[in-house]
């Protein structure tokens, strides 16, 4: 089973290519695009354990010259140094302006080599090779890099489009339960804020795809991608509409950065920022109860937390403060008007801070 | 006398306005984009001292909030270190995606603030106001931001374009001799490889122009800006008709690496590179040696260098290689085929050799 997403973005569109054993087979976008080019893979030693070999012989023997860059694993190098790791090794063998990097490996190593080749020489072509379902259906597809900074998350990047996505499932097998459902969290998300088809497959399907069965993971992410790069493709420097993929991020990024980035992942913050949104949805009359327990119900399924950490509100109020989706200090919500429908919206302090009160434990 | 360029880029155009006293008016179009918004006026002690104050009187009565950033002055400082002063100064102050940073100063400034506006949270809008003849005619024009690198010149960067450049030729008269005549350079080299009238003009008032004298300095950048302009709009991102720029920059490059950033300034650098390419030309049959001769006449009457310095011409080879205009080790060049007519061209390398050979001393 393989399947194909266009990200249609002109002349900067770009194939997703979802799969089982992309890695070990010659995969011929990969080869055409690595064909007489210098090219660096970036990964990390955990990663590149798995499947720095297979990509390795791959691209090996296409390309005019080959560079690994080995990053350290984790959300705490997504840091300048690590940036500079892969600037040190490019200008090392004299890459120029027509090299390609491939970003193999998680969230982080996709934004840091993202944001890597977004700036080397003024932007080289990537590819990235996202080996965990978070990545896969989400920070893979897109094009935002990034790397972080004390203050906040994700402050310094660039939108740069990769030139293709390779989804290998089979690479999801190694994952740990926790970044399964991580990435779960995302594919709910994109079934609550633009298809109730979809999120009715996803509660269906919910064992088999903490399993990680191919035959269900692969048609998920598929629609995942189809989802987001449908949203990426209306609104690529995220003016308005590309907003909707944060639902759940405004209250998810102040359990992050609350807890200290890197105590729950992602994924997890999400989760419970969606169930804080849903109550938001349904406390200011948008959303059925009912749906806004279905909801939970879905994210509770998928292994996800589904209350936050038990903090006064006011430390909640506080931390959203600093979300990069405020506006000049009043920050945005998206809410769900209906399972399927998202919508941006200002509202009362008051409803968010009972929203918050409702779904911490 | 005020010219207004427009830089042709459709949903990124943008005017360049050139004049004088400029910052000491109520400048219309920089008001309105700062209305309302957050604001940062990125600069150096040096023109702080001179500008500063005029600018934040017209500034700061419609922002929504004032910083000002001071950075070191110098090539030296356009670093990382540099870059994120400007992050942390926005952050600090809360800054959001509708922030506007104001690049204040030359190109150091202007390619560190701009790059630091280009990824603070993944681009935010900025303007330029060069304070420098090199910075008004050339470094403020086209987008190219960047930072350097221990291994090379502005190899981490991006292209951002600003959304207003004030070019107020009144600040040039606080300029040393040597930093007007290393505007000059380009300026000549924009007659040269498009307009030999303008090449001609800028021979006719070469003595008031190094007087700094208003009434031929203003309709001159002007000039500059418009072909600069002009190319840029045909080739936003460097793919080819861009490349032109580069005259006599390989072998400009060459001397600045091989003397050390900041010995000669880049555009004294490119004026004995410019001779070197009008050798070359000359060699490959391409330019008659008449005008050669004359555009070496005008270099020299411009107070520029007319020769490298005296290293053996394998290490002017040596140090070509890592230009970052060089294509897999083999660098390209940009020659006349007339004066007027650039072309970019492979050569023979004996050729190369032999034309730095004959034009250092």
């Amino acid at each position: 089973m393989l399947r194909e997403i266009e990200v249609a973005l002109g002349d900067r569109s770009y194939p997703i290519l979802i799969g089982e054993n992309l890695l070990d087979a010659r995969c011929a976008p990969l080869c055409a695009l690595a064909e007489g080019r210098q090219v660096a893979i970036v990964t990390n030693p955990t990663v590149a354990g798995r499947y720095l070999a297979p990509l390795r012989a791959q691209v090996e023997p296409v390309a005019a010259g080959l560079v690994e860059v080995l990053l350290p694993d984790g959300e705490q190098y997504k840091t300048w140094e690590s940036l500079n790791k892969v600037f040190d090794a490019l200008l090392e063998a004299r890459f120029d302006r027509r090299s390609l990097v491939i970003a193999l490996g998680g969230g982080v190593i996709g934004d840091t080599a993202g944001f890597a080749a977004a700036v080397y020489q003024r932007g080289i072509d990537f590819v990235q090779v996202p080996t965990t379902l978070l990545a896969q259906v989400d920070s893979s597809v897109g094009g935002k890099t990034a790397i972080n900074h004390p203050a906040g998350k994700n402050m310094i990047g660039a939108f740069h489009q990769p030139r293709l996505v390779l989804a290998d499932v089979g690479t999801l097998r190694s994952l740990p339960a926790r970044e399964i459902a991580a990435g779960l969290a995302e594919m709910l998300k994109h079934g609550a804020i633009t298809d109730p088809a979809y999120l009715g497959e996803l509660e269906r399907d919910m064992a088999r795809l903490t399993a990680c069965e191919p035959a269900a993971m692969i048609p998920a992410v598929a629609r995942s991608c189809e989802i987001k790069a449908a949203v990426v493709a209306a609104d690529e420097r995220e003016g308005g509409l590309r907003a909707i993929l944060n639902f759940g991020h405004t209250f998810g990024h102040a359990i992050e950065a609350g807890l200290g980035y890197g105590q729950w992942l992602h994924g997890e913050a999400v989760g419970a920022g969606m169930v804080m949104a849903a109550e938001l949805s349904a406390r200011l009359g948008m959303l059925a109860a009912s749906d806004r327990d279905r909801l939970v119900a879905a994210i509770a399924a998928a292994g996800l937390p589904v209350t936050g950490p038990a903090w006064p509100v006011a430390r909640y109020l506080e931390l959203m403060q600093v979300d990069k989706k405020a506006e000049q200090g009043v920050p945005k919500f998206v809410l769900l008007e209906g399972l399927g429908r998202a919508v941006v919206r200002r509202v009362p302090e008051a409803d968010v801070a009972a929203s918050i009160a409702a779904r911490i434990g």
